[in-house]
């Protein structure tokens, strides 16, 4: 913590800052600059109460240098956090890069296995679905819940599918704990503590979105309450941000990326799908998200958009999803990254006859 | 709904268009404009799939010319929601300015106790202080759970104010709404479906603060959810959005205040304290948040600021939150708000002592 | 400044970091934090460059303390600025209430005349009105020209009003500051500093207002660029900034004033008519600046709104002006500024018929 | 234009509505839809005034149909414009990646020759480096002038480097369109219209950059001006915005590349050097825009970046540069560009000794 003095400030008011910190059983440190003094503090061990000085007479500025966030920093642990699923040999976080498609609403079983199918035949192993739906409005879907949870297991059954699905509240927390691979707490979500804790508490990695508007900060103490609990595996997701910016649904913040990786051990991926609300604009968002370092990519698909229960405009075709595969796999090769390869032909039929 | 083609659209695309309205039951409608035909859409009781049009051929844009919500709207209730609080004669959103007052968290019963009596004496009705408090840190104090309710009802007791509290899940919403006046959902929460409809459940009113990046239309959508639960009492917030300017905290938006006003037939109060995050910027915006026609203001205040445990930054002494009494009861007369008088010091004094 | 260490670096990181700032002729001063080191640099007069720091081994971030602006600073100048305009006894920045008022853009004679009758017989001081105007579109009506100075400077001679008139470059500025007595520039300038150095050294006070997404700081540094040429005579201007929130044209930060106030001597005035973009939301808004402590308001006023060329939805008619003022005079009041009194009927019939 | 009622509008209000359009010389076409009406105009061939409604009487909002711009619109021009540089037999627009890169500002010989000779031997084309300094402190340093324009071309005729340079002003443009081989508008004049109408003017191609917080339509419009004087060589850029994310210097918004692609023909290149601030992300962020499909990218090189007088923080070093053009090629080949290839050493060593 340093406390910034006013250019004006007396000795006197130097003197009473000084005081005060010494009195809060730490060291002050005078730091004389250009025609401005500073205070900093030694000596404390945990966070200085900001409050304590701001009103000070003299003080200008209280600035804060130590990060607020310890779990999730690199300075704690250095090394990259790579999720496992033993089962299936999928990770997130490693040198493959994770892909994470499917419709934003499981609707129905010819649906789910329509997508999960073309999946499968991608390479692809985790199916994302919601049976909870966090909507804007009352009035919009709001999801199949428990029924479409099994649906999802059935897709897991036949295709090997691991399962990304939302959990809103305790309630169906304790289901989505209960029927899949990993639990999505969502971008509205991303402040709601209680969830936070007890996602913190659940036995399965957790995907955690940025909130709408959140720093970079306030994510990373939103990852922090999920490890304090316990649980160490979390996974952070750039889905856009709100700005002024019309053009798009959201602004695709892609230097989130880099920046996170800089400063946390936990893998980052990146959702085009909401981070654009276009489909037409869900590939080149898709190319540029590997290319800056991604671990992975979360994509909405659906067999007939147009007709899809939520998030239509935004949905990828499973040709057009496809086409994206087929587009991202020379550029991860290029950042160091592998791809699972996609099925032969008569290996996908085989699989999808299981 | 309007489908607005491109320019360079054929006339067998703009057909199309025509084609897929009818199969859907409604009636197209082609208006020719400068250079482009914009096809509108009659005949339809709900809302139209937007999605359902957006990739057609040679459509340019789709857009939605229906309100998404119902029953927070002034089409649906044209008349002000008041809200009545019998036993005490209190009201919110009626012709007298409210004003809930008091600290950010409950911390002891001096505390509380100390605050409470300077705000009877001024005639203030409703003390806010929150036992359950969603903070950004997973290491920052968290509240006092139900002990810190028990001592709001202390204080209900002996200062005869209502108390309004936050309530953050199923399990704090449950003890807050046994002991508490108004529900409090905070910003974070905005958005967190769940406990919307919770408290759209309850049988207390329930004070909504606006998301830190929530547009007018997310807000009522996010109130509509309370509504539709069969709670008609909610009361809106603006308590200073999310923005690039770095000056405040927040930036306080009080353009909010008449436009929410104008649709929508409930209270709306304004926050000055989170919507500067700055002890001394409370009172001027405290001034033009009455001014500006609000129905009332929550501020918070704590006997000694700079040993809060939350937010001391921000919150008033209570000299400071008298000056501010002062200050906004003739704005108030002037907008053709009443304000409580203040009791008479002996009054207070005899209060303070039953 | 202020060179903050990651919580892993070295001593020799630490060291090196010391060597530098004794290199460039500066002091370091080492603060040891809770696990992390900070240097501070004493002995510098001037800014020291923050980039030669950012690069180095172990330093996690640099951290300014030093405001870059000094001119526009109370630090350097503690009283208020108050501009006088000794032939006609106005003043901006002083105990009475600036009220500008006028078209957006000047349209023909009977336009201005009818609207300056009208501000004349309120005892407005100031007309508005844009001879040259920056219209977002090439195709939008760009002003009279000279020809539109003339004219005001005919409604001067009538009716007494002080003229506030926009430049736009080197050309139109010359003219400006030839027939006006306030040089505006506007938003979209604010950062254009060929501009502001020629304003600096214009004889006419300027009236410079808030670029859209101008943080304070930047604000204060264009302010800065006019007096640091010689003209001390600057007026700032919140006009509202850009935002997610779509309520409104812009965000009005009405904290913006009393921030402003408290660093920079420099009156500042509010407009309420950019502000909202809706001439129903002039008048709460006018209220509330002139409550949280304004300078001053400039407003938009139209005989015939829905007829103008510019900003029609923004302007309020004669007769909302009237009720604008009839309003804010006593909030004035309250807050400790004067407002000149309208003329009394016999008066203003007499000075519209000279 | 469409001009939406409220929902509980009354015939006669709809139709005062439609006599006006009539009145206007257009014709009203009705559309009803759920519980509301809209009224579309036709018949108009040019922009109607939507002021002219807003006020109205039952009206509720009224909606812009039709796209302000035209000139910079692919509905106008289909067509990928591609700016050709004879003599170099460098294009800007085509199908070959445009890269731009050099110093924030010249500041001597030393440093442009370090830079251009290290660019040349990549095969870059065009050199960057500013005369004319826009800054944000009246402080900072300005640039050199004329004289770092002659450097500059000293530059060219030494290393064959085509010229980028920025003016900030008639008299600055009128030397930078004398010396140089693009001329640069920079971001805080992107609205300064009189400049705008200068370059239009102007015989050399224009590279303009987005303002900090500008719509793509304000954007588009600001191009239109350009074009509206004659002159068709606009280049544009995306750089980053302002938004409340504090982790990078402004938020890159990638997804502008593909959206402005889609509605304009002009080409589209990218700054990741100020679009994050910090030269350690321009890796990650450089290949990101080539995979999203930007026309090119334009970044900071500097020799010794700690050094600079002004971006010295985002400024990459000439190795630094050397490997963002290695990871970019086989990138930019992956998506159908083209990138020139690096001198083999002994023809750089040879063309530097020329």
């Amino acid at each position: 913590m340093l406390i910034v003095m006013q250019a004006q400030a007396g000795e006197e008011q130097v003197r009473a800052v000084c005081q005060k910190i010494e009195l809060m059983g730490y060291r002050p440190h005078t730091v004389a600059g250009a025609g401005q003094t500073a205070v900093g503090i030694a000596g404390n061990t945990g966070e200085v109460n900001a409050s304590a000085f701001e009103g000070m007479p003299g003080v200008a500025e209280v600035v804060r240098v130590t990060k607020p966030y310890k779990l999730v920093s690199r300075d704690f642990h250095p090394d990259n956090t790579v999720i496992r699923f033993p089962c299936s040999g999928a990770v997130i976080g490693g040198s493959e890069l994770t892909v994470i498609a499917g419709p934003c609403s499981v609707e129905s079983r010819e649906q789910l296995f329509a997508v999960a199918e073309r999946m499968a035949a991608q390479g692809v192993r985790f199916l994302r679905g919601g049976a909870f739906k966090p909507r804007t409005s009352p009035y919009a879907f709001q999801g199949l819940g428990e029924s479409g949870l099994q649906l999802l297991v059935e897709v897991r059954e036949r295709f090997g599918l691991l399962i990304v699905t939302e959990a809103m509240d305790e309630s169906s927390l304790e289901l989505v704990e209960r029927y899949a691979d990993v639990i999505q707490v969502g971008s509205r979500n991303m402040q709601n503590y209680s969830l936070l804790k007890q996602v913190g508490r659940a036995t399965k990695p957790v995907l955690l979105k940025r909130g709408m508007s959140a720093t970079l900060e306030e994510y990373l103490l939103a990852a922090e309450y999920i490890l304090n609990e316990g649980n160490q595996q979390v996974i952070l997701c750039e889905r856009g941000v709100r700005t002024f910016a019309d053009h798009m649904r959201n602004t695709l913040d892609l230097s989130f990326v880099p920046a996170a990786q800089q400063l946390c051990h936990l893998p980052v991926i990146v959702d085009p799908s909401h981070g654009t609300g276009r489909s037409d604009k869900v590939l080149p968002l898709s190319r540029a998200a590997v290319a800056v370092g991604a671990d992975g990519l979360i994509v909405e698909v659906h067999p007939v958009p147009e007709r899809a229960l939520s998030d239509g405009a935004q949905s990828l075709t499973c040709d057009q999803f496809d086409e994206v595969m087929a587009q991202i796999r020379p550029i991860a090769a290029l950042v160091g990254r592998s791809v699972p390869a996609p099925l032969s032909t008569a290996a996908a039929t085989l699989a999808a006859s299981r």
